[in-house]
């Protein structure tokens, strides 16, 4: 185990981003972990269980999760704070049967400069017989530049019997641009629960497509999506379910629009099974006035009281 | 008023059909109709407050409906009973403000050849302030021949202030292939009810494409769509709805699947102003089980059980 982090290297901005993508403690050198800044894996370590290979081919990392692996967490933070930097990484992830493990792969990018930064990682998830797999995933940008912080994620889920995949993605401040590509395929008796939080702000634009293909029998999948647009942003939605098995399917998508906000949300549902059962279901709207005036005649402000209200409609 | 029907050319197969689309009770000769038969205009009537012009640069009729009209009906039907015709009318229905009307256009085919038979009727209603229109639409096709029975339909709803619309559409039985287009633009106060019934079997196809612009301030939508797919059938619903103003709007589609067809819902809303609330619900799955045995314990056949939970799913 090649557990270091060169603290030196560490700097302060990159300390501060970690705190916002890394489960919001600063980044813990626990467990098996990859630190990648700026397009190059600053520190890496394994566990007893997950062992992170470089990739030779290309940027990026194999991941292989034992089948002794239970509840352990891998964290694979990325930060991108040079002015101007495309990175894109290729992170494969090889998960035992069995196994059970918590993912943690936030992004941040600092971008002081008038250049564009961006971020494009594609994850694939090979998922094991019986394996549990939590994967969180939360996108941040900041910094006092013009140039657009830009992150366009790929994450393909291949799921075997009886597995069971948890996506949880955040993206709450400073991105300007997403594009979010989700493909999930589910084997007989898979599970796959997905939890989307978005918010944009400004002239910010996030477009989110998902296809779930629920091809195994006794499958099912859960998708909940939240997203609050403030400013002038632009957000799309675009999940989309097939039923090719017996199988269940319930996607729900909820959006608070405020200001000059824009929101499309384009659901898709397709049986193509006599036994698929999927359910959709959105709402658009402003927020809640009732909320609101509770909230203001305890004391509250008006933009305190809405951002309570976002706060909890996100979580 | 020039109502006269030369019942010599209204035959048994075209009394049958209008049985069929006109309410189910033949064609009847009372108030302002137009019989179109195999692109012709077999015969019209107008009455004391609605008049029927045979447009003179195309195919179709314009209608003028005026202000004092008070819950009358104008019959349209048309039958296409010649195998292998195409028919384009282009029928528009201009109503004055404050008329309340219903109008009753349904198409029916009836193919003995082996050639397709195809009627497009495109239609588009410039309802005035404050008017009340019930707009019903019955599709049906039949004929022993192997020549496909082909309807699409294009409406146009163009709705000014505080004016009411009803679309009632249903395609019961026998069209081979459908592409329905229909466009609504709401105007102040406007509301728009949309109910459409859709069953499919064999190897037929069906899409409906719908877009509703919630155009002015305290407009609103009700879009109910209840849908059969049976045998290899395949149904898209792609309905749209989009808040311009402060608007509410309410789309739900229901689906049940059978046998080996395929539904595909692709509903979208938009929501371009902070006041506006649009909200979706869909939901595709196999007929209930439970009432399926409960009909089966009271003796009935599993077809005949089938047949009474369908009919209640569509009325």
């Amino acid at each position: 185990m090649e557990q270091t982090i060169d603290q030196a290297k560490l700097d302060r901005i990159t300390e501060q981003i970690l705190k916002q993508i890394d489960n919001g403690n600063g980044f813990s050198q626990e467990g098996a972990f990859n630190l990648r800044h700026n397009g190059v894996a600053l520190c890496h370590g394994d566990s007893e269980h997950i062992k992170i290979r470089k990739k030779e081919d290309k940027p990026g990392i194999d991941v292989y999760i034992d089948a002794e692996t239970k509840g352990e967490q891998v964290h694979i933070p990325v930060v991108v704070d040079a002015s101007g930097m495309t990175d894109i990484v290729y992170n494969d992830f090889y998960i035992a049967d069995g196994a059970d493990v918590t993912i943690v792969a936030g992004c941040g990018i600092h971008n002081s400069g008038c250049n564009e930064s961006r971020h494009d990682g594609i994850h694939s998830f090979h998922v094991g017989k019986g394996a549990n797999v939590r994967y969180e995933e939360k996108h941040y940008g900041e910094g006092e530049g013009t140039g657009a912080k830009v992150l366009n994620p790929v994450t393909k889920i291949y799921m075997e019997e009886d597995s069971v995949f948890t996506l949880d993605t955040a993206q709450i401040k400073g991105v300007d641009s997403t594009l979010r590509e989700t493909d999930v395929h589910l084997g007989a008796g898979a599970k796959l629960y997905v939890l989307e939080k978005l918010m944009t702000h400004d002239q910010q634009t996030a477009e989110s497509n998902m296809e779930v293909d629920l091809d195994g029998e006794g499958s099912s999948a859960q998708i909940i999506s939240r997203s609050v647009a403030k400013g002038t942003s632009k957000q799309i939605f675009h999940p989309k379910a097939v039923g090719n098995a017996k199988c269940h399917a319930h996607v729900q998508c909820d959006s608070i629009i405020m200001d000059h906000a824009e929101v499309s949300s384009i659901p898709e549902i397709n049986a193509r099974h006599l036994d698929a059962a999927i359910i959709h279901e959105a709402a658009i709207g402003r927020i809640n006035d009732e909320q609101l005036i509770k909230l203001r005649t305890l004391g509250m402000t008006e933009e305190e009281a809405e951002g309570v209200i976002i706060e909890n409609f996100l979580n």
